[in-house]
């Protein structure tokens, strides 16, 4: 596997895959690598023939009250993961390699920003336009991959590669789960005994509003029992249940052929998301 | 030469160029071309395998008293020259075709579109962002040409490239006169004939300015002799004179190592604009 922290090297690293008319599938992570992860590489490593993987804790995406430095990080253990899913390339820059210099062009994410999680976190996909846009452009991927289980940001990457042309596809992989049906997390940690014995009430209860939703196209019932569900099996407080189209995100379900039912519920010390997807409204 | 009006159609034209490693000259324009785009032309065919020229009036970079609709067109001339020039490929797509739907993310250009032209054109720049943004990802170039004419544009193109790492070169293109020194524009013919007579000084007093600036560093003296002499020299109205740190286009010419000396003139019928720049403040 290439290690490279400078974007000049990242080039050369990439230039043979290139001229020599390979596949690339990128799969960029902030570090801290967990099976989700895995599974993007996983399947990169599937769909192509040379896959580069990036680590980067991207400052444009931390709010001013979000503790960037506090963000996890153990490159160390990081590189050994990606080795063992047969990375061919790890590209962790610095900060400064990323942002040499600011012009004042900023990207700005729209009204699919300001909902599901994005509503506490002003400005945060515009950060995560601006590196994803950024390492799009220095890797010049075939494939890039996202995992479902951050839905929002998915929708609004996939937007960006449709209404930007950018010529690459976006491949979503499915949210891994626990044998109970827990989505994996590295927040999961921070469960106590008793909250990580409710927890997969979560996953059932977005899967009985999914299958009620799929009979009766009913958005607020089906919202309803995902929300008592919740409320029901766990000690958690919903932050919200939205049943949204996708991938515009709004509660006009009618402006696209797919829908998506988003939780978020925190815990003691944990805030746990997950999501399940509808496409065409009944498949 | 390939005519295409729809993506997949450029797709198709320009893979063969790409599998085989032909390095793509790009020339995006909103047609009704003259001897500016000409030159674009001409220097991509130098430097260039193959050769993609866009005609595409964007609607995104006109405001809401533009008229879009009385922007000049001329099709058939276009092709004609267009071949004349040895294109290989040219995409003229409709708007729906570039435009077909909008999740609302937006990009927007920073202070550098608060001044020249750009103060009076509120977004005309984000509009500029966004068509380039599509049609570099659509043509995938290996170098596109902007005129330097359009210094502002230019300057605006080249920190979006270097801010975002699009993987291509922007090529600068000299500014094309007529033998008395006057910039060429389609707008010329609105000049009266005395205007026209007059019109050389708009360049001349920019060399003065720019010569008075190498000898003496002196930002207001440079504007004043440039002011001055078009004031003598023609019955125009100066809009702006400005001489800017290049390519951040700001009063604080310390920020760049370049300088550029800008102007602006109104007369009866036409508002005549030409530039020159001065490398390592100096040169």
């Amino acid at each position: 596997m290439i290690q490279v922290q400078v974007i000049e090297a990242l080039k050369k690293g990439i230039y043979e895959a290139k001229t020599t008319g390979k596949s690339i599938g990128f799969v960029p992570t902030m570090g801290y690598l967990h099976e989700g992860h895995m599974s993007l590489a996983k399947q990169a490593r599937e769909d192509n023939d040379y896959v580069v993987m990036s680590i980067f804790v991207n400052p444009a995406q931390f709010g001013p009250n979000e503790d960037l430095d506090k963000y996890p990080r153990d490159l160390e253990r990081d590189i050994k993961m990606a080795k063992d899913a047969a990375v061919d390339l790890l590209f962790f820059p610095q900060a400064h390699e990323m942002y040499p210099q600011d012009g004042g062009i900023t990207i700005h994410a729209g009204a699919q920003a300001n909902v599901l999680c994005g509503a506490s976190r002003p400005g945060h996909f515009d950060g995560v336009l601006k590196v994803v846009t950024k390492l799009f452009h220095l890797v010049e991927p075939t494939r890039v991959y996202f995992g479902q289980k951050d839905a929002q940001q998915l929708a609004i990457i996939e937007t960006l590669v449709r209404d930007y042309n950018f010529p690459l596809e976006v491949r979503r992989v499915p949210t891994v789960r626990e044998s109970d049906g827990l989505a994996k997390s590295s927040r999961n940690v921070f469960l106590s005994e008793e909250e990580r014995l409710q927890a997969p009430a979560i996953y059932q209860a977005i899967q009985l509003g999914i299958e009620h939703f799929k009979e009766h196209q009913n958005v607020e019932e089906a919202k309803k029992i995902t929300t008592q569900h919740i409320e029901k099996g766990t000690s958690g407080n919903i932050d919200y249940v939205e049943l949204l189209s996708y991938p515009d995100l709004t509660k006009d379900i009618s402006t696209n052929t797919s829908v998506i039912l988003a939780v978020a519920v925190f815990f003691e010390k944990a805030r746990l998301i997950d999501n399940m997807m509808l496409n065409n409204k009944g498949e």
